[in-house]
């Protein structure tokens, strides 16, 4: 792969969208200004945030082992992220059209570890998100009412609300609020609810972001959370590890399958390229 | 130009943003659906409109005379629209980046006739808007309370109200009520703060889109509406065509200038080439 200065992709993984850098020797001066300016939906070509494409040799004290591309995830306003499970889809589709990884099965190297990425015969990617740990009880205060839910870790913190209620009506766009002993730094609200045996629909508030169309940890949450409340009515729930089982989940952007098993979790989810191309010397450059 | 299926550019006046759609040899099959998956801000390329650049003698029954570029211009919804005042500096910069047109001044064809365009020599586009009309007093429910205005028609319907107060605090997110025996289909709402002798603030809330960056028949009803009060104040408004002058005009998303002649209005804007490329074709032709 040649270094093509603004050279970019477009894509997104149910409608959680990224810009794509392509940046093999390192050398893309990416601020928090120009990731800025990337993602503004009007003056630029607008995304939820970055992905940058850079080999993993060349940044210092990783232990990525055989590993050879770093996913550089950036917030669209610019901030550094560790990890995102939409976005990770897109990457790893990218380096299969740029025959920068051999498929089925290979590793992508991301701010929270190497993370096993696999192709699925239908072309959807499963991403290895990690363990997800149900904590406890927990409440968010929403529209005026209190919600009950489960506080899950999923490397970041969510409150799962299993509603019984139809998800449409709920008002997510302001901040749920959260009791701070239980989530110092805040944390992502799902509201889920359960449609089938393995199956639930989901919206999400992402903390800092407000209520987007889909949210990868926020799937596996949801799916863990509904898992524990389904094992613990049926008196199969085990003490030490978590509750293995496969789940549907309906995001606003899509169609998501989250896989418990007794060490980690797996999400199962489409991933698109929509464009690829060249900024414009005179954008990339302004000269005010 | 050769022709390119699912070549692009993406490009934005005053951060009203345009998916531009080469197509010399008018093969491009722009349906309503490609139109709204184009202009899908996560899923697609993520625009307020698409802009087709068709040579304009292919289309049928136009009185276009050496006119060589046709407009065509679609809303964002797939729907065909008549003009976009920041729309046509775009599309004006695209043919002069590409050689197909010689500056400073040429022409271009849209569905509400030949437009003049001219390259000012900081690099912005001035483009005849055709004339801009005050028809009287109107009025708008807005947020509570009744705000007074001036009806103007820039071929299409406006209310400019001239505030005294700051215009931030105004809610314009939903539609301003409008009197449907001065606006039988509706129409567009400009709050205007006059902030010095020849220079207005503006906000507006279009009709079918909400409140938006900017609107270029919207910065020249605020300008002719404001220039109408101040020939009022120093009784020389003329009796017959519409006052002249000269105006800045600052929307959320950046600076025109919109000039009254006695014949005509012409607004001048930046035009930005944000990036160019090539649409991906599995996402052009879906599986599914």
């Amino acid at each position: 792969m040649r270094f093509v200065y603004g050279q970019f992709a477009k894509g997104h993984g149910t409608e959680n969208d990224f810009v794509i850098l392509p940046d093999p020797g390192n050398r893309l001066q990416l601020t928090a200004e120009l990731t800025a300016r990337l993602c503004d939906r009007r003056a630029g070509l607008g995304a939820d945030g970055v992905l940058r494409v850079v080999p993993t040799p060349v940044l210092a004290g990783r232990d990525s082992g055989s590993t050879e591309w770093f996913m550089d995830y950036r917030n669209a306003d610019g901030s550094i992220a560790e990890m995102c499970g939409n976005g990770i889809r897109v990457f790893a589709r990218y380096l299969l059209a740029h025959q920068l990884a051999c498929g089925p099965a290979f590793t992508v190297a991301t701010r929270s570890g190497v993370r096993q990425v696999r192709v699925e015969p239908d072309g959807q990617f499963t991403v290895d998100m990690g363990p997800a740990t149900v904590l406890g009880p927990g409440q968010a205060r929403l529209d005026g009412t209190v919600l009950r839910g489960l506080r899950v870790s999923v490397g970041n913190p969510h409150l799962a609300c299993l509603v019984d209620a139809e998800l449409g009506p709920f008002e997510l766009a302001t901040p749920p609020g959260l009791d701070p002993a239980d989530f110092p730094d805040g944390g992502n609200v799902e509201l889920v609810r359960v449609t089938g045996p393995a199956a639930v629909s989901m919206r999400v508030h992402e903390r800092g972001s407000g209520e987007t169309r889909s949210c990868g940890t926020g799937a596996v949450a949801a799916a863990a959370a509904a898992q524990h409340a389904a094992a613990q009515r049926t008196g199969t729930q085990r003490t030490g590890g978590q509750a293995a089982g496969r789940w549907q989940v309906t995001v606003p952007g899509g169609q998501l399958t989250v896989t418990l098993d007794a060490a980690t979790s797996w999400l199962t989810g489409p991933a698109v390229i929509v464009a690829e191309g060249q900024l414009d010397e005179g954008w990339l450059a302004p000269s005010s």
